[in-house]
Parts: structure tokens; sequence; C-alpha cells
């Protein structure tokens, strides 16, 4: 059976990479770098996560459309922050046939120049607002850094919802909606995370502000998972959004966007992971149950008739369950779905089948003991939210104890994570603090109470802190 | 309320430009010909789409991937044919940021030259066969004549089946299920089709041979809206593919193909629509009942609530069911969800309130009738059943009525739709009968019997006879 070279705890890096390969989620080896193929099980997996993002969707009110990938030059380049931001990164068609097309067009590294140009043309009146869409589609962008499966690549999968609003106050609820979506979301998947108001240096391309969702991986880096923008009015403008309002007057809208990405799977398999490999939230495993035959001659009938029924009632209440009957040895078969993440084992053998019961084996602690066969519906619901819970409040233990506040920079030595440091609100200073603790700026919490420090930069008073991280 | 200006049955293809967008499935707005945005509600039947096709290729063991959008020039060029056939319509990547790319990509016009150099990778044995794949993807083509939305356009929603087989027995078997999967699918869809063996001068570029499956339109055109492809070994041998046999050796695969795209949409407005809009077959509609409150002054808590009452009975039985509780007249609520093609609507007024009653509405006859609300569930399954088998009788008698049997070309003067000619074998005979009939040709019908004929061009014999058809 193959395995993973290295150990997690060992070398994270490594061990990711490979787990991805290992696991059946993506094969790495097609010919463009950082472009790979999604294998079954990695595109179920995905599929799981947007399943969950579009009920999020349904429940606030969004509708899914779907814009065309290519760009012309011409629009992408109305906004002029965005233009900066993006073009030193995307792909250009110059040509189609033996053709050179009149304008290049470019493939979408994010959808606003394609979407806003549209919006202008069906909003006209304050009655078509809000206006709530959301796409999921693949975005493009050129990675010149070095590319890494579902973390860094250049053909991404992505969501990304785009809303209009009547005035900075209702775009600012939108916010707050995100905020709460990402909330739900993050916790079915396991996931504690951190918003942060990122630097205003470092914002998105075009937008007001930005506010990252980063999620800390095992290896001490942040990785940002999704993001938030409050674009005010910084695109309506150049693309003419506006409504007339309820006297008549023609005002132009107020943007925001969520994205999240294929980011969230390398996060689930970063976080959760383990020496023995993939550990998958049940909300979003492929196969949330593997049912396992433990043959004894003799008994192979009455064994597989048992398992089948067991696969059924399971069936029926609507959980992802697969019975292996491969014929290779049951260690072979453990060994396998314990690679690939499947939360629940359940194996029964000769003696299970006497007292009619069944052994069942969580994939996070290894736990194992027998339950009656007549009750286990209710077990395995039982044990498939432990898990879950379970996941989430030992991610929850890893964050908060590597989330450190420093007053004093050289307190800061050789810890790992992201650090806490009071800030002035100069620039000038948290990009020395970057330099002094080779970090990047992570941003401000959305969350923070009065604070009152002093930089440890420039002395002067600090009535807030930045947060600092190695990152993604 | 907006209404089309042309009415279907005086001039269908007017008729069809304007109601995909009045009826919200799509805006050709965008600023590239050929590219259109999906509306939420046009996307949402499309998905619907997608979904039967998922179904149907999970009953068969199909395996869904996602395989990257750009594909190198060095691999697409391996198979000569291919190439051929595809070069003029492809799109080309050739600078990413600044950067001229040292190696030209294209956008897939179809996956094989993606897919196949990864499928070398991922068969070994004869026990990987046979590998049965698939993805839901979009495809892009340089399209140069006349677009239309979902018919003729050049970002293309796609299904794509790709399998390998150790035999050509096992590839003949697999194009015999997908003819099966496409029977029921289109079955679904309300939509009779023919399946034909396209001439061997107009077959896929790469295939052996390629069975089309067409649907006649009321234009009295046909649509191709999927096709089946053998390859043999066409795609195995440039791609190297082999397998390792259970005598040692090694043998190249068998391949097949099956696809169909966002024609199925093109097809099921063309077909079922009407003077008043669409009419969609239930299995996809994204509405399948709209319920809409007949209000009184005096009665409006308590036929609100009546109308809450059925809406929530009915969502409990998987229906797709809306309420409309908009303030505008019924009539206008009437009117658009006719346009939407909505199967059923249900009427509550202060009438049936004192009855127990409401009234049924069919959008494809308008007859209409009241119902006791006890057995609404019952009812609306019944009726969307019988509307989804009218639209399947309806439209196979059209079908059946434009298939006309010529022995003498003369005949054929002033037919519309499928016209059948014996035929002797020659492709200069059969060009010679397209350019007569000012028709394409269509292809073989895959099922036809012994037939003994006399070709119209040349005199010899005919054993068969050849469909042809002015095509979209």
């Amino acid at each position: 059976m193959p395995e993973t070279k290295v150990k997690k705890t060992e070398d994270f890096n490594e061990w990711y990479n490979e787990i991805v390969e290992l696991a059946g989620l993506c094969d790495k080896r097609y010919p463009i770098k950082g472009m790979n193929v999604w294998m079954p099980y990695g595109w179920k997996l995905m599929k799981h996560v947007d399943d969950l993002i579009r009920e999020e969707m349904t429940l606030t009110k969004h509708e899914e459309v779907c814009f065309p990938l290519l760009i012309p030059e011409s629009l992408f380049k109305k906004e002029e922050e965005h233009i900066k931001g993006f073009s030193g990164e995307v792909y250009w068609v110059t040509h189609a046939g033996s053709n050179k097309l009149e304008e290049r067009w470019l493939l979408r590294p994010t959808s606003e120049t394609a979407m806003y140009p549209i919006f202008a043309l069906w909003i006209r009146s304050h009655t078509d607002l809000p206006l709530k869409t959301f796409q999921i589609v693949n975005t493009f962008r050129y990675e010149t850094k070095q590319t890494r499966a579902f973390i860094r690549v250049r053909e991404i999968h992505f969501f990304e919802a785009h809303t209009c609003h009547a005035d900075l106050d209702d775009a600012e609820r939108q916010i707050k909606e995100d905020k709460e979506i990402a909330d739900r979301l993050m916790r079915k998947l396991s996931l504690p995370c951190v918003f942060n108001k990122r630097p205003n240096w470092d914002k998105f391309a075009g937008a007001f502000y930005t506010i990252s969702i980063d999620v800390l991986m095992p290896s001490g880096r942040t990785l940002q998972v999704g993001s938030i923008h409050q674009y005010k009015q910084n695109f309506s403008k150049p693309y003419n959004i506006t409504y007339e309002t309820i006297d008549g007057k023609h005002e132009f809208c107020y943007q925001t966007t969520y994205g999240m990405s294929e980011r969230l799977l390398g996060a689930i398999i970063g976080v959760h992971g383990d020496n023995k490999g993939l550990v998958l939230p049940p909300d979003v495993a492929p196969v949330q149950v593997v049912i396992i035959p433990v043959i004894f001659k003799g008994k192979e009938n009455e064994i597989n008739k048992a398992c089948m029924l067991i696969h059924d009632r399971l069936k029926n209440r609507g959980i992802r369950v697969e019975i292996d009957q491969r014929d290779c040895t049951p260690g072979n078969k453990f060994y396998e779905w314990e690679l690939k993440g499947v939360p629940l084992r359940i194996e029964i053998g000769p003696k299970d089948l006497e007292k009619n019961e069944c052994l069942i084996v969580r994939r996070d602690t290894g736990e194992k003991y027998t339950t009656p066969q007549h009750s286990i519906e209710e077990k395995v619901a039982s044990e498939l939210k432990q898990l879950s819970e379970r996941l989430y409040n030992n991610a929850k233990k890893l964050l908060d104890a590597n989330i450190h506040h420093v007053t004093d920079l050289k307190d800061a030595d050789n810890l790992k994570g992201i650090i806490e440091v009071p800030w002035c609100g100069d620039e000038s200073c948290a990009l020395e603090v970057e330099k002094f603790l080779d970090c990047n700026t992570l941003g401000e919490p959305i969350d923070s109470k009065v604070y009152d420090g002093k930089c440890p930069i420039c002395g002067k008073h600090a009535d807030k802190y930045m947060r600092y991280a190695k990152m993604y």
C-alpha cells in the first residue's frame, strides 16, 4: 500500500504535498504548472463544500448566475486601481483560429469587470436593490511563486458573491451578513478562523477595505481562505452602475463582494489531517461511513448480508455510506479508508453477527467499540456530530495557543503563529514590525476592543494593534 | 408587461431570440459575441439538466473529474485528424502578465487532448478498465457563423463522458449504454430524438464513427444536441494509453466519448414553447408550481395563510413550489409565470377558501379546474406527470409527421424536416442529394432494417438509406 514518506508531525509541507495525491484528491502531473487535475474523490469533496456555500446563498437570498470567462481588455481597464493590482497576473487570449483578435481578451482573475457593465444594465431603480448574486466558477491567475495544490494554483475553483446596494448602511449590513455566513460555513468545516481587516496598503485592488478570513495551519503559517470587500462606489462610478431613488434622483450604487476558494480544501487537509492521512469533516466527507465485512470462511453470505442491511439503513437516513467488498484483506481496506479520511468505519465479523452488534471505529481518535445493530442510525449520527465538534475544538485550541500578544518585540522571538503588536497607525511602523518579525501584516482584528498601548517602533500612543504572521 | 413582438407560430427564429431574454434565461448584451450571461432562471434550468445527467452518470458508474481548461499546443497536436478539425476554431493564450509564453496554450474546445496524456498515467493494467469518467465544464469554440443563444455560442456549457476499454466489444457495449442514457434523459426532457450515424466525411475529428442525437425544431431544422463517438484506438495510440493484459502483454485501449451541451435548453425552449412563452418539462423546471393568492379585501390574511399551507405541503413532498405575494395584479402574475413556462399554477381566492378548494391551471393546455385542497399533493404529482407525457407525445407527433421517406427526389419538393433517401454508399451521390434538397446529410439511422432500393442519383442498388435535413 502507498503511504506518505514523511509524517505530518515531522514535515508538514512535504506531507501536505504527498497526501493530496495519495488520497486521490488531485493529480499534479498535468503539464502546466499550477493547473492540476481534480480526481473523483477530490472533486466530490469540493462539490460538497460548494453545496454548503449554495445552501447559505439560498438562505440569504443570493441568486446564482454565470458570467463569461473572457473579458475584453477595454472593460478590464476601467477601474484604475484594479488594473494596477491584476494586470501582472492575467492570461491573455490574442488569437482565435489563425486570426489575431482586434482587442485582447483576458481570462477572469475575478469577475468584477465582467459583471459590472451588465449590472449597470440590470439596475434601474431603487426597487432593483439590493442586487445579490453569486457564481461558482474557475478563475485564473498567473502565479510566479511556487505552486501548491489547492493553496497556490493558477486555475482556481472560486466562489464569488457580488452585491449592489442603495446606500453605505445597506452595504455594511451585507458585510455583516457575509461574516455570519462565513462563521456558519467554517463551523461546518470544523475550521476556526480569524477575521482581519487588511492593512490599507495591502487590500484588494480597488476595494475601500478588505476583510480576510484566515486559518492557522499546523506549520504556523496562516492561510487566507476567503475575503469580504467593501467597495463603496469605487467600481460603480467607472462602470456607471446607478439607480433612480424614490425622489427621482440618480445615485451610484454601493457594492460589496465576498469570495472563497478551493483553499478551503487546503485548510481542511492541513488542519485536520494526521500521520495516517486525511481526516474529513462529516459535513463534506464524500464518504461519511465505510462498512467493511470481516469475512471468515463459511460465514461470507451472512456477514455480507448483515453489512448490506446496515448500509441500506444508513443510506435511507441520508448518510453517505459505502460498503467495501473488494477482494483484499481488511487491513488493507482500513489503511486506505483511513488515508482518505472517512470519519467512521463499521466492521462486522462472525462474533458481531452472533450478538447482533457491529464495531465502530472513529477516524479522529482511533477509538473502537461495539454497539447494537438495532440503533445504528442514531449511533452513527451522534458519532459524526461529536467528531465534527472534536475536530473544531482541537483546531480552536491550536489557534488560541498560537495567537500571541506582545508589547515588546523582543518577546516575539521564536513565536510561531499570529503575533499581535500595538500599532500607532503609521504604515512605516507596521512595515518595520514586519521586517523585525520576518512576517507579513495580517491586519487588524475586526472586533478589537478599546486599546491603550505604545507602538514598539515609534513609541507613540497605540489605540489599536495589528496582527502579523507568516502567510501562505 | 413585456411580451414577444412576434409569435412563435409566425416567426420561430425571431420568437426564439426574443423569448430567451424575456423569460430571463440569458442576457445577450455581454460585449463578446456569442458569450452570453447566464441569468438566475436560465442557470437554474441548466443546473437541473446537469443534475439529471449526473444521476445517469452515477447510475452507470461514471466518475466525475475536472481537467484544466488550458491545453499546451504540443499536446493538442498529437492526433492529426483532431487538430485538422479543430485548429481553425480554438482560442489561443499567448501571454501571461507581460510575458510571452514559451508555448501557446489553447482553451479546450473539448477535452480529449487534456485528458488522454493523464489517462495514460492512470491506466496500468486490465484491472484499471473500464475507466469511465465525465466532466461538466465550459468549452470554447471560435464560431464565425451567426450566433444564437444556447444553440450556437462561443462559450458552451458542456457535458463530456470519456471511457477507456480493454477491447472493441466493451467499447461497443459502452456506446449501447450511452444510447440508453440518452433515451432516458431525453424522455425526462420530453424531447423525442433520432440517432444518426454521421457520414464518414462529417464525423467528429479523430473518431472512428460518430452518432449524433438530433431533435427536430418547429422551424423544420434539426438541432444536434449530443453525440456519441467510437474512437477505437485512434487516440490511445498517439497518446500512448496502454494496459497490461492478463497474459502480461501491452495493448492500446479502445475509447469512446459521449457529449451533450446547453443545446438541450435550446431544444426545450424551441420544441415545447408556445405563443405565450416557455413551457418547461417538470423534471427540469426551476419552479414546478406557482401559487397565486387571488386577494379580495378583508380576506387577505386567510387567503395568504391558505396559500402558505399548500406551499409548505407541496414543498415537503419535494415539489419545487413558489408563492407569488408581490404587490401587483393576479393578471400580471399569470402573464409572467406563463412566459417563464411554469408547468402548473394554483390560485386560491375567497370562493375557493369557502369550499376548501383551489384552482389548478395547466401551462400546456390552459385547462382550469377546481380541486379539493386535501388531496393537492397527489393531484399536483399526477398533473406534472401528465404534462410531461403530453409534451413528449406532441413533440413525437411533430417529429413523426416530419420524417419523410422518398424514393424519387421530385417527391421531396416542399417537404420540411428530415428526408430519407435510398443511398448506394457513395459519398458523391449523397453530396448530390444534399445539393438537390438544399439540405445537409444527417446520417444513417442506427437502427435501419434490411433495405432494398435504388440510389436516385446513380441508379445503383441501395441497401440502406440516408437522412438529410436543414441543420442548426
